[in-house]
This record gives structure tokens, C-alpha cells and sequence, in this order.
């Protein structure tokens, strides 16, 4: 997880707003509200994820490449997983 | 709404997916789970509002271009709500 | 291809800019560039695809399912079709 | 650009490829091919365009922060510069 508490707070803000939003979006479906409401609905979802990803990731580049007295063959090793990551989801 | 129960229902489905991931995603992060599992875990949330996107736009196609007799006006207007939406979509 | 001349050369032009985009990308590369630089531009050609991407499926769609004299059973044929393409394209 | 003249290569052969599929995209427009066959071709320039900026990122990440002797106040000057360009990316 996210090595500063301040990071972990923003993180944890970002879930739970979509939790928020998903229960908003089930409230929603159940009362039959139109299409094109529930489709805005969902793209705010959407957004929303895309923005949790985004901050998660440069956290987590932070965290394992910049902080620290680290060697090259450390931040190495640890860019090979984040490369993985990053291939995966960019495709 | 999607018009028909079992479109509404499979929608419904993967909302509560969508909110069960990010309940998960709260206990992670109060763990402390290592980062490389929150960023996975963010990925398949991620993926999940994509598909829910998908899966409600082409139900929305289908009531509102496909369903029913209609005219090419008709059709017509309801594409440029659409539109409006696909592109905001896919910027 | 789009029905319409304006939608082909609107489509066209589109096209034209994203093949200008990468000769110009070719040109950073082979000149030494920075990266931040290189890497804006490549933001550039995805954003300009997707954009590409956006308009050419409301063009289909209202080529397909909106424009002329059709059945329910014609568009839903044509809706199938556009349906497996909308869900391969929002994975 | 990359620091290796692997990388460089590597990246320069994605940028080729785009075009190439570009040219082939005018050709099939000019030709009047079927308009599911263009948004395929469509779908798989825009596939491309997210490889090439996945790849480059993951370069410019390991010429920028893996490589080399630097120091923890180095490394966060050039993370600020990329958490900008991924942000705008991931939106």
C-alpha cells in the first residue's frame, strides 16, 4: 500500500467515492431512471477508475524508484514489475 | 433503463460486481496489501467499468435504434443523443 | 465505407492528420528529441485515434441503423455485427 | 528519445507500423472497402498507438529513474515532470 498515510488517505478518498458512485448507479437502475442517465452514470464510473489508476501508479513509482538510497540494480528489479503492469494495462 | 427484466438484471449484476471490487479494494488498502495487488486489483476494476460501459451502450442501441417500429426521423433524433455521448466517451 | 462523401472526407482527413502525426514522430525520433517531447506527441496520434475511432462508429451507426427504410430484423442483423465490434473495442 | 539505440529502434519500428497502417486505412477508404473492415483497421491502429505509448513510457521511466547513479532529489525533479504526463494520459 501507499508508504505515506497522506497517499493512503487519497487513495482510500478515490475508492470510496466509487463505491459511492456504484451504489448511486444501483439506486438508479432499480428506479428505472433513463438510459442515457445511467450511461453518464457509468462513464463517470469510468473516469473515475482511470483516475484512481493514475494516481496509484505515480504513487507506486514514487514510492519504489524515487524514494530512497536505492542502487540502479535495486530500482532495476523493481521497474521489471512495474513494466509488466504498465504493458498490461496500456494494451 | 435497459426495456428488457434480463437486460436490467445483467446490468444490475455488474454494478454489484463493480462494488463488491471496491469493498475489497477498502480492505486491501486497510491492510496494508502490497502495492503491486492494490494497482491489480485497480486494473480489474478498471476493466469492469469498461465492460459495464460496453454492455449498456449496446443495450441502449438496441431499444432505442434497433427495437420497435420507428422512423428514420425518430431514429434520427435519438442518434444525436447518442452521438453526443460516444464521443465524449471516446475522447 | 461512410455512405455520405462529407462523412468519407471527414474520415479521410482524420486519417491523413494521424499518418502526418507519425512522420512527424519519425522526425523527433531521428533528430534526438526529448522524450517528454516524444512522448506528447505519441499522446497525440492516440488521441486522434480515438477520436477517428468515436466518429467512424456514429457514422456507421447512423449509416447502419438509422438512415433509410429498415425492419426491426434488418437492423438487429446489422446491430449483432456492430455489438461484437463495441464490445472487442471497450475491453 | 530512448538513451539505447535498441530502444530507439524498437520504438521507431511501432511509429513505422502506424504509418504503414494509416497508408493502408487511405487505401481502403479511397477503395470503398466495407465500413465494419475500416473500423477494424480503426481498432487496430488505436491498439497500436497504446502499445507505442506503454513501450515509450516504460522506457523514458527506466532512462529517467532506473538508470544510472542519482539521488533521491534528482529522481523526484524528473518523477514531477512524468506524474504530469501520466495523469493527462490516464484521464
Amino acid at each position: 500500500m501507499p508508504h505515506s498515510p497522506e497517499d493512503k488517505k487519497r487513495i482510500l478518498t478515490r475508492v470510496r467515492r466509487i463505491r459511492g458512485q456504484t451504489e448511486a448507479l444501483e439506486r438508479a437502475l432499480e428506479n428505472g431512471d433513463p438510459c442515457i442517465a445511467i450511461l453518464q452514470q457509468i462513464a463517470a464510473v469510468r473516469g473515475a477508475a482511470n483516475g484512481l489508476m493514475g494516481e496509484m501508479m505515480e504513487i507506486h513509482l514514487k514510492d519504489e524508484l524515487v524514494a530512497g538510497d536505492t542502487s540502479e540494480e535495486q530500482r532495476a528489479l523493481r521497474m521489471a514489475e512495474i513494466g509488466h503492469l504498465l504493458r498490461s494495462y496500456l494494451k
